[in-house]
């Protein structure tokens, strides 16, 4: 498809540009991701013992997503996809470190396109929610809700599009240090929630 | 995919919640679409005559959208799909009618999730450009653009999935009264641009 610009540069968010995301891996040509390999997760699973056991084997790669460089105002908007490759640490599947918008009072939108999974929400007053999600649909994250995504799937990568404003912000030490209330979990093949007991 | 929610309804934008958007045609079992006929677009072509002739035989449908009930807080996003059926008016392709945000310093995202066709944007002081969209092209219209999707496809719909903060507003009135400066028509069987001989 042929632009028609009268001026312009790839990563043109003042005056408008298109990025590729592929609709059936996630990635693009255009940008590079950042990449979250398990020897970057340790003590985030429940399962310490587990954890080490599987990182003998290779430090594989648990998920990657998109960071541009859009101007981090109120009126822009940040956007890419997010990408959990499947398998588990002990019975628990792979998840995003998951975090909070440093700027609580902010919401964001996650499309996913491929895969099955969960988005997993808590509030800092203990509310939480785990919201599946399949191929078509559109989790809303709401304002002061902190979010991971969990792939529950055998052998598909949970691949999402997501949004948010572009002056959001992104506070990960409070999942690091704290954790969720919550984990999903394998228990008979089937995903289920449990109380996370390294919760502080 | 089970839901995990400690309560809840479907359309819980305070506490979290997924709305399915069709990949294929981009409609939704949940959410209605507003829907915009023919017979509603009256001018906004600049080919009168061959308006008038296409409404008699039949006010077809154009194009769709969801609007959801979300609140129009600066913090909360607004979010579903747009659906431009194809078609021409005269050497014209089916368009939105586009709009500029009424808080200008707004940006938005639209990922094509299927068709061919393009975002035509224009800023206030007449900075303009077309920007091809075609499955896994995620356009970014910047702060201060209108913008309207326009589908070239031969019989293919031109769904895009868009994301914008929830308080900026629709300003229709100004496309409406002045229209945009560039067109895109078809021209030997390719999108062509071309100038307005309706603008203002």
């Amino acid at each position: 498809m042929k632009d028609f610009h009268p001026s312009g540069t790839l990563l043109d968010f003042e005056k408008g540009c298109a990025i590729d995301f592929s609709l059936k891996n996630g990635l693009s040509e255009t940008v590079e991701t950042g990449k979250r390999y398990l020897s970057q997760m340790k003590s985030m699973f429940a399962d310490d013992a587990a954890y080490e056991a599987e990182l003998k084997n290779g430090d594989k790669l648990v998920y990657e997503f998109h960071g541009l460089p859009v101007p981090e105002t109120a009126g822009d908007l940040m956007y890419g996809c997010s990408i959990v490759y499947p398998g588990k640490v002990g019975s628990e599947y792979h998840m995003t470190k998951g975090h909070f918008h440093t700027i609580l009072e902010t919401a964001e939108v996650y499309y996913c396109i491929r895969g099955q999974g969960y988005m997993l929400l808590e509030n800092p007053e203990g509310d939480w929610r785990a919201i599946g999600m399949e191929p078509g649909k559109a989790v809303y994250v709401p304002k002061r809700y902190a979010h991971r995504s969990i792939n529950v799937g055998q052998d598909e990568p949970l691949i999402t599009f997501f949004v948010f404003r572009a002056d959001a912000g992104h506070d990960y030490g409070t999942i690091e240090t704290k954790g969720y209330r919550k984990l999903l979990v394998e228990q008979n093949g089937e995903p289920a929630v449990i109380d996370n007991p390294k919760w502080k």
